[in-house]
């Protein structure tokens, strides 16, 4: 029997389908290899980009070779940071200008590697690159959101190779985020708690653990009890904090890289080195540190093709129950 | 300038961003031309689905040749007609059983005719099939809503080429239309009016038309104010019904089906048989004619790789404005 089941935040019903995992599928291939064709984010091509707004670097200057991570604006953005929001109608309608900042990390000048394999110091520096550009992005008091997200692979939607990471910042909440904010508002209004502190309770529960991917010191990653797509896992802090920017000290950055390459390790070996996306899930602009809200990385492989079906009716089927999928995670040798 | 808009009816805010169709972008291609290989949809083969539940028949009997139109239980459903609800908890968690009822509308004996290309008359034999198994399956008071879809193409999640619809019945209502039914009915608290009569209304207003695809005596084609996707098209009643199996009489379906088969039409010519989905929205079952919802088509052709990060941040990004896609749309010819 197929199960039903309600996501805890968002109050979204999954179909949890194990039926349908026998049905003939076409799972998306993997990511081709990465050609050596011309790329602008490669070293040496600086002049290629807009101006960096952020760099670490071993020497050179700015817009020159020597970066570790380089952070530039999107040469062809989603958003303009230029102009005033200049709200309006238009008769029952409402709209604004699409003032915003969009921003890519370049997270290595290796064109051939790929976030989970590199370093966990090297992930560290693309983590501190994510933060340090939130905070800057926060004092502009135009923008209500600034959202960061990764694209792995053209069947996940990113039209350049070379390992990249994107931010946006916008003058309203996504949707979702929205949603969650919401969400974990009514819960904490109801118990006086987290919903996701008492997520994590749950889950790494003594008597539980089913649905648990890794744990470390100061971070769990887990398969969530109502996923919408398969082997979909989350990172987790143990210690409630709103927003990411938050996560300033040095050992907890660490922690975070090696949790971060571990899960992405395991989705590499388990699913053949699957396109995916995550997004970072963050406490508004200006909201402060949020009682009832608790940041937290959502990690997608993209395994099948995901129809307008659900885009149009907010409505998923998945095939793979999360105890399914997190024993086998689980279960991936890491070393050798 | 790019614009944020905002969808009057459930609040989203959508980037139209035409700076971004200047960067290289990756098209889906066209699906590939139908193969002859065996095909459980195709006349001769009726044993090798389940048995059917509707058929438009010229001759013949049950599970034979001789239909024009049939509908069988899905072989592989994603929800199981047997059983009791049967709520509980887990934890913080919510479940119950994965009751319902997940059936396929073959729309055609034809392995190679896909839906545009189906005469009128045959189109309207295929609404008239919806509107019978959704008559139908209200009447079961398990279930909460009806939905209608149809994946066109591999891209668009369908996984069998002969031309087809899904129809899922839940005891649930999905959430993008619990959106919708919330969204409707705060407007028609506020003004006393439906919004999508005057989203009707001001389309289609003597000094506007911009969005405006295609018209005919009871139906509106057009491009929503704040699309998620480029040439995303939905096509209204309009004369305010809540429900599509209110449609009843005969020249109200010849007029849809010539509407659903003109919009195809333009979007194969325009996007050169693109995959597409569509999505029937309509009110809950039981809810009878609620005078704040108006049903619905809402049409998605899969021009681009739809990211994970639109699904995970509920945030889309379109580089094509609804102004640009309707003339472009309107101004299709049909003929030869």
């Amino acid at each position: 029997m197929p199960d039903l089941r309600k996501d805890p935040v968002v109050g979204r019903w999954v179909i949890i389908s194990t039926e349908r995992s026998l049905r003939p599928t076409s799972f998306e291939p993997a990511p081709a290899p990465k050609s050596p064709n011309f790329c602008p984010f490669c070293p040496g091509h600086e002049d290629q980009t807009p101006h960096e707004v952020y760099a670490r670097r071993a020497d050179g200057s700015a817009d020159s070779r020597g970066w570790e991570v380089r952070v530039v604006p999107n040469k062809f953005p989603a958003l303009q940071i230029e102009g005033s929001l200049d709200r309006k109608g238009e008769g029952l309608y409402d709209k604004m200008n699409g003032v915003g900042a969009h921003e890519v990390v370049i997270e290595t000048p290796d064109h051939r590697a790929e976030l989970a394999d590199l370093p966990a110091e090297h992930v560290a520096q693309v983590l501190i690159a994510y933060r340090e550009r939130m905070v800057d992005l926060h004092r502009d008091r135009r923008f209500r959101y600034v959202l960061i997200f990764k694209n792995h692979g053209a069947q996940a939607g990113a039209t350049l190779e070379h390992s990249h990471t994107q931010l946006i910042a916008t003058p309203i909440i996504p949707r979702i985020l929205q949603e969650e904010l919401d969400g974990s508002r009514r819960y904490y209004e109801l118990k006086e708690r987290c919903v996701f502190c008492d997520i994590v309770a749950q889950e790494t529960a003594e008597n539980n653990g089913r649905r648990v991917v890794s744990t470390s010191e100061r971070f769990v990653a887990l398969e969530p009890f109502a996923p919408r797509f398969p082997f979909e896992t989350w990172i987790l802090p143990r210690r409630h904090d709103a927003a990411y920017q938050i996560v300033e000290d040095e050992a907890e950055i660490m922690d975070l890289a090696h949790m971060l390459k571990d899960v992405l390790m395991r989705l590499n070996r388990a699913l053949d080195r699957p396109p995916y996306n995550f997004v970072i899930h963050t406490s508004p602009v200006s909201d402060g540190d949020l009682e009832y809200y608790h940041w937290h990385i959502e990690i997608m492989p993209k395994l099948t093709r995901v129809a307008g079906f659900e885009i149009g009716s907010g409505f998923y089927i998945n095939p793979t129950p999360p105890e399914d999928a997190a024993p086998f995670l689980r279960g991936i040798t890491l070393e050798g």
